[in-house]
């Protein structure tokens, strides 16, 4: 740790997107920092080798761990367990392993489980990403001005958690601690419902026998063409979301479902004055996301207007 | 009509968004066709006079809609049948009247009921749009490369629906014809109920007691912020929208509905290969959507990336 650095050598395992970036914005932030990715695929290897994203690209993950003092796991959160314990024996004394799951009780229960003591577990996850995969969607400054959520165990070694802190900061991410089971419940409103209700209302357009689905994709742009963005997201990733946080997901469900049955009521019996209401209030969050510098004040999210018609 | 154009005078009535993006649309494509804002709300007229963008504006719909041959009200939809009643006296013969109005069977019987026999009624509905209201906000090329749908009843003379297809065109837009029926329809998946549940989806996160106002808004880059943007839609164009389609978003909401019960289902009883198949078939929408230009292919719409940050 030369110069104050948090770490020396990051070993990243899993070289989709997100792993991907993380591996770049280290070595973008920092000439002195190692990095190393390890993936099952050879392709995903060779493509990372290719492009240059890491100092070194291996399929060996218990050579790609050995003598990193942080190894992030960037694997789909049903995977954690599984590969905790594959990477096991090469950890460094006193590494810091992380991750970057969207789920955090139950990385923190699989990673426990399976990493020897002489670690420092502190699992994290970056609220970034892209509807995009594979280390070709890549980019270095994808947790710029992104919040990245820490979520160390009771008994966390602080100073551990202020160089995982530091390494986060380095990259041009802001640093959230929360216990784990509040993260999930958080996520499970602002990331994995919006995902579910995605997938679901993508599924509907799909379903219906009275509307061609040429119909759905050439109208879309009254709205639906937005959810489609991240109903086009990761499906096994998204599947052991669901899996690893399904309570909080479905107490945020029901609230939801409620909420619905509210305002379908409203809309068979004609209560004008509800809906009104109902729709009214939610511009506030929408200033509020704007103004905290989490989305674009741009019309229509800043898309690609069309080129000037020419009249002929 | 000097030189085949479809119309010679346009006058829109409703300062909005659409009303004015339409103005514009019509001054921009062509130096030929006068173009007429009325509007009830005399800082609208200022603003319309102001910028510019239409050739005259006023707050007299009387005196505006006379001499037009070709009248659009872009008024909410639950105002249609007051706003008809209020301009018949002063339509020219031979004139075609059309609107914007996101639900058509509703416009369709509501101006029919009102307007004078010697006009041509023909409803229609651009879709295309933005989470912004009001004349500041519109911009001539809105309707490029979008489709708008017309709606002509039964025994609509040929000639003034083609005349009408001959307008959009000439700003640029794409023209489908269908029946009210089936655009109330198709626009119900595509459009209002996306809009629903992005409103529902809003409100469930603004009444949760455990997670705060602010977490969902910092970590709101999960995927919630895309649903934002459509629920800081205009509260009282909504409002009418679900008080005129209602049969039609109920069916598809009770579509909807089932399909989160069996994802919520799969869910509790960790059916993973359920969930997987159910997030995997909704890629090919997306894909469709981008091909045929509906849609950005750039990552996350593209918006704003953030700036590259310093290493200080």
């Amino acid at each position: 740790m030369a110069d104050g650095l948090p770490f020396s050598r990051l070993c990243v395992i899993g070289g989709g997107l997100i792993g991907t970036s993380l591996a770049r914005a280290a070595k973008a932030s920092d000439a002195g920092i190692e990095t190393v990715i390890a993936d099952a695929s050879a392709s995903v290897v060779a493509t990372i080798r290719d492009k240059g994203f890491a100092d070194r690209a291996t399929t060996n993950v218990l050579d790609a761990v050995t003598g990193a003092d942080l190894v992030v796991l960037a694997v789909p959160v049903g995977a954690m367990g599984a590969v905790g314990a594959a990477i096991a024996p090469s950890l460094k004394d006193g590494a810091v392993v992380s991750d970057v799951g969207s789920v955090k009780n139950s990385v923190l229960e699989d990673l426990a489980a399976v990493l020897p003591d002489h670690v420092h577990l502190i699992p994290g996850h970056p609220v970034a990403g892209a509807e995009k995969s594979g280390p070709e969607a890549s980019r270095a400054t994808l947790f710029v001005n992104r919040w990245s959520i820490l979520t160390p165990p009771e008994d966390a070694d602080p100073a551990a958690v202020a160089r995982l802190r530091a390494f986060w900061e380095s990259i041009g991410a802001m640093v959230e601690i929360m216990d784990a089971a509040h993260h999930d419940l958080v996520l499970a409103v602002t990331s994995h419902l919006p995902h579910l209700i995605a997938f679901t209302i993508v599924g509907t357009a799909d379903d219906l026998e009275t509307v061609h689905k040429s119909e759905v994709m050439k109208f879309s742009a009254g709205g639906f063409r937005d959810f489609t963005r991240i109903a086009a997201s990761d499906p096994v990733m998204w599947r052991d979301i669901f899996l690893n946080n399904r309570e909080a997901v479905i107490e945020v469900l029901g609230r939801f479902s409620e909420e619905l049955s509210v305002l379908q009521r409203a809309i068979r019996w004609g209560d004008g004055a509800a809906l009104e209401a109902a729709f009214s209030r939610t511009r506030a969050i929408r200033r509020g996301i704007v103004e905290i510098g989490q989305d674009t004040d741009r019309e229509d999210f800043g898309r690609d207007l069309p080129a000037p018609y020419s009249q002929s």
